[in-house]
């Protein structure tokens, strides 16, 4: 309201190349930006975000006007009126950027809600492969959903603590011993688990969750993102009966579901305190990535809780505005 | 009944080895054999007969009493009481072949029943890939569903007025034109069809099914058996929203499934006897074969129509004896 019409000023991580530092600096959110070719350079990193509307570029075009409304904007967008938005079989849409309203709510927290959680999983026996932020969020998804057996995987043992807190109910790591994965998994399961979700992005595990299911009727989800990679399936692990799918925002319809997450989360059915390892400012966010890599931290995700959020608000409530990504 | 405890005589066609003519013989099918290795020769091929029972080894043992009840041969098996017998996720076992019995129903014709029909397309626009007598039977299983729209795709166009008389809307062959036979489904649907079905058993047609399908929610079911090869999935088609899975006897339970199909060719629900396109003597074989190669038949699959059924139903009845395949 009170920055109508006003250029909004504020700090932002300005990713110049790749593999460089990120540059704090100040920058200027017009409304008259053109639409940045997809991932060019400079850019703000970052896709999980909360905050509130400070300006809107039509008022009264849409629900949001300024206030202390708070919102999360979503990466998967949601229109509502189109075949695809009214299908239950899909939650995926391709024009731009949406925003979800949600209940007064931390908004450093649950702007990590903006990747949505727990690909829909009604089952007996889930292994989750990669115990990062989607990992975790999914071991929630398996134990809401009763399953009985929750096997998480990672090379990392020092996520075995959190993932048996999140609800896992046995942990395991690749590397020990001389048998793969897969056949451990099949063994201890004795045929396969129902379902196997894969949270890392890489082919070779996509392949290993697949094969961890069982051959009749398992069902491997991918959620790991990989843009440019091929899996190579070995086609009788599917003729079978197996089933290989993807998920994206964990199924959820975004503009819809985020706002029950966050009733979710505030009713304390959710856990997502456990989520957030550190807390730094901005100015630290260079050296914030560094035990990314060794899992002292959930993931990437979380540096979202450390950039300026109303940056990514101000570029996502203008529909003509860039997407950052 | 006549023939209990005697040795059963009759005539084959064996293969003794890969790529040479079979060699029509006289076999005696006994009750000791011992479980012969999977697929080595000599072999009786074919797994799709229909015949009556001559003779049972443990009398009693089942519901099969030798006499002119009209069973057929499942290469699935169903038990009825195991956990995957039970579940509705899967119709996949892996004990020994099954019998079902079925209605007075001519031998000739509802053995190519054994194969089953239609993966269960429940759908408003389907592509199949391949028009043999899996696609064909697959146009017939999205017919009965209401699908809209009936894409054949072959790459010899005279199967496409069979494949209309089964219900197809449109034939298109793969090798017309400068684009991909995907990217020509993708615009001719307006975004891919909800279905794609794979007849044929090879990886690129597996690939060019599964991205002719929806990016955000279409289906690639593989029905074309395929044992060695792998297919190189981009993982990306994957992740935003399609499914791959596997099917097998199109989703039946076999013996409670193949006597209701049976139900339904006899009261003329389902064609049949279009799938048989030419009935010739044992003696004639291998000169049976060639048409096949240039699509003049349907498949393969009909020569199980010209061997002597009553071989393959005694190897079946027995559960010690080998299985054919």
């Amino acid at each position: 309201m009170a920055k109508a019409g006003q250029v909004i000023k504020c700090k932002a991580a300005v990713a110049w190349e790749q593999k460089k530092p990120l540059s704090i600096e100040e920058v200027f959110i017009t409304h008259t930006g053109k639409r940045l070719k997809f991932r060019s350079f400079p850019l703000v990193l970052g896709h999980e975000a909360a905050g509130v509307v400070e300006s809107a570029i039509i008022p009264g075009e849409n629900a949001f006007s300024p206030g202390m409304m708070i919102v999360i904007p979503l990466f998967l967008p949601f229109c509502g009126k189109c075949d695809r938005c009214q299908s239950s079989k899909t939650n995926f849409l391709l024009p731009d950027t949406s925003l979800a309203k949600v209940a007064d709510a931390p908004l450093g927290k649950v702007c990590l809600l903006g990747t949505g959680y727990g690909a829909a999983i009604n089952s007996g026996k889930c292994a989750l492969f990669g115990l990062g932020a989607v990992g975790m969020a999914a071991i929630i998804g398996c134990k809401n959903a009763m399953a009985k057996t929750i096997i998480g995987v990672d090379t990392n043992p020092q996520k075995f603590e959190k993932a048996r807190l999140f609800g896992a109910t046995e942990c395991i790591s690749p590397n020990n011993g001389s048998k793969s994965i897969q056949e451990v998994l099949v063994e201890k399961t004795t045929g396969g688990v129902d379902v196997a979700l894969e949270c890392v992005g890489k082919p070779d595990v996509m392949i290993a969750a697949l094969e961890s299911t069982a051959e009749a009727c398992g069902t491997c989800v991918i959620a790991g993102r990989m843009e440019t990679e091929t899996m190579s399936v070995p086609v009788i692990k599917i003729l079978m009966g197996r089933t290989l799918k993807g998920t994206y925002f964990g199924g959820w319809k975004s503009v819809l579901g985020v706002p029950k997450i966050v009733d979710d989360y505030m009713s304390k059915k959710l856990k997502l305190d456990e989520f957030i390892t550190h807390t730094q400012p901005l100015n630290e966010i260079n050296t914030a990535f560094n035990p990314l890599e060794n899992g002292e931290r959930c993931r990437h995700l979380c540096l979202s809780v450390l950039v300026d959020f109303f940056i990514s608000m101000c570029l996502f409530v203008d529909p003509s505005n860039p997407r950052v990504s």
